[in-house]
């Protein structure tokens, strides 16, 4: 679980975060995530893996401010090798405040996708892995 | 159609615009759509009506970076009196760059929804004639 | 000290974090020095004190990047009961990346300035208590 | 003069617009100087002049806030050919509402300071004749 406090320069004039900072959170705790499993993203890019957004949803349930502090579950939706699809959970005290996906795929530095399984077989099992039943 | 050049800061280390930046291009073409039909927001939000943001989806195509031009076309998908999805489609140079739709509601300061049909009728009429036939 | 994690998104195409990120740093290490000290910000806030920038310097040392660990400082430097000059000093372990300053007052809802020493005795003492010699 | 409109997403929960987004629009108001004087900075990062922010200073005079037409003044304060100081004059609607420099200095790709009388002399030129007179 990682935990993204809401920042002032978060906030809009509307008194609550603005909507564009989730997605910013959602990488925050994608980075994270890959962490915990043991996939530092700076020496995922130093060894050549880029892992551009392909879409992204978000479906905002509540609103959130400065200074909450939000949860962010990160699960492993779907992945076939090539496109990976994250969910990301995200609670202000145990409360549901916000829902949302990413779609990632995988890239050298050329730009061309790479097959994670022949070149990065550990972090190819590590995905498939973690895969979660849906609910 | 609103135009946006796409600022350095809005960069990343990949060398492209960051996906989060988006989200914002569609809020600043939603303003300049609302505008460009009579209604300006800052004069909305003075009368009493915000315009949260419910959801979001967005379709990555092709990256952008510093400083490209990018039109985006704003049309109203579906309004129903109580939610409004947009819809968002971004070129550089009438190539697809980004697709992506907002929904919203309408609420008053008090955060409770308002009927748009009765309490502001024009700004009803004026989403209604724009519903564009799907594609 | 407070601590804050380079992220992804608040570097650019140099590869570097973008300079405008390290304004905001100080406002999260700000934040966090008054909350350390007792004093909650959006507390400060429900109870009608406002605190504006009314200036900011700030001194680029070295470049930090994606995900550099900064370690920011802050020191009270001078407050005379209206103004407030804070000073923030970062460092990437143990090595000065920035110094910078920021200059504060003290308004009511309406936007008057307030008299700490008289309405908040307590945030008066504080901050006078903190101002640190110049070295 | 170049014009920045205040985005909704650059206003916080004071109402205002967030201080932190002045040093970008100074570095948007910048890089429209730099392109009316012939230098089209993106061409001047693929020829290998980089030219980082050493240093900024801020005066926020007047608060701004969505949807303010914000006009920035852009004039050479100083430069000896290794240093640049810019000045920014931000007015709404002839109201001085900021005052603002930057300290650049100019870098090749591998990080090394350029003499820019020598190698780009077209450059050094337009900076050195638009130093302007203090006031």
């Amino acid at each position: 679980m990682y935990r993204h406090t809401v920042r002032y320069y978060e906030t809009d004039k509307m008194g609550i975060t603005h909507h564009s900072n989730y997605i910013r959170w959602m990488e925050e705790a994608r980075i994270a995530f890959l962490k915990e499993k043991g996939f530092d993203y700076a020496r995922l890019e130093n060894e050549g893996i880029y892992s551009p957004v392909i879409n992204i949803s978000c479906q905002y349930i509540r609103p959130t401010t400065f200074p909450d502090d939000i949860d962010i579950d990160v699960t492993v939706k779907a992945f076939n090798g090539v496109k990976l699809t994250l969910m990301y959970r995200m609670y202000k005290a145990d409360t549901p405040v916000c829902q949302s996906e990413s779609m990632h795929c995988f890239l050298d530095k050329s730009g061309k996708p790479i097959r994670l399984k022949k070149s990065f077989p550990e972090f190819y099992d590590m995905l498939t892995d973690n895969i979660k039943e849906s609910r």
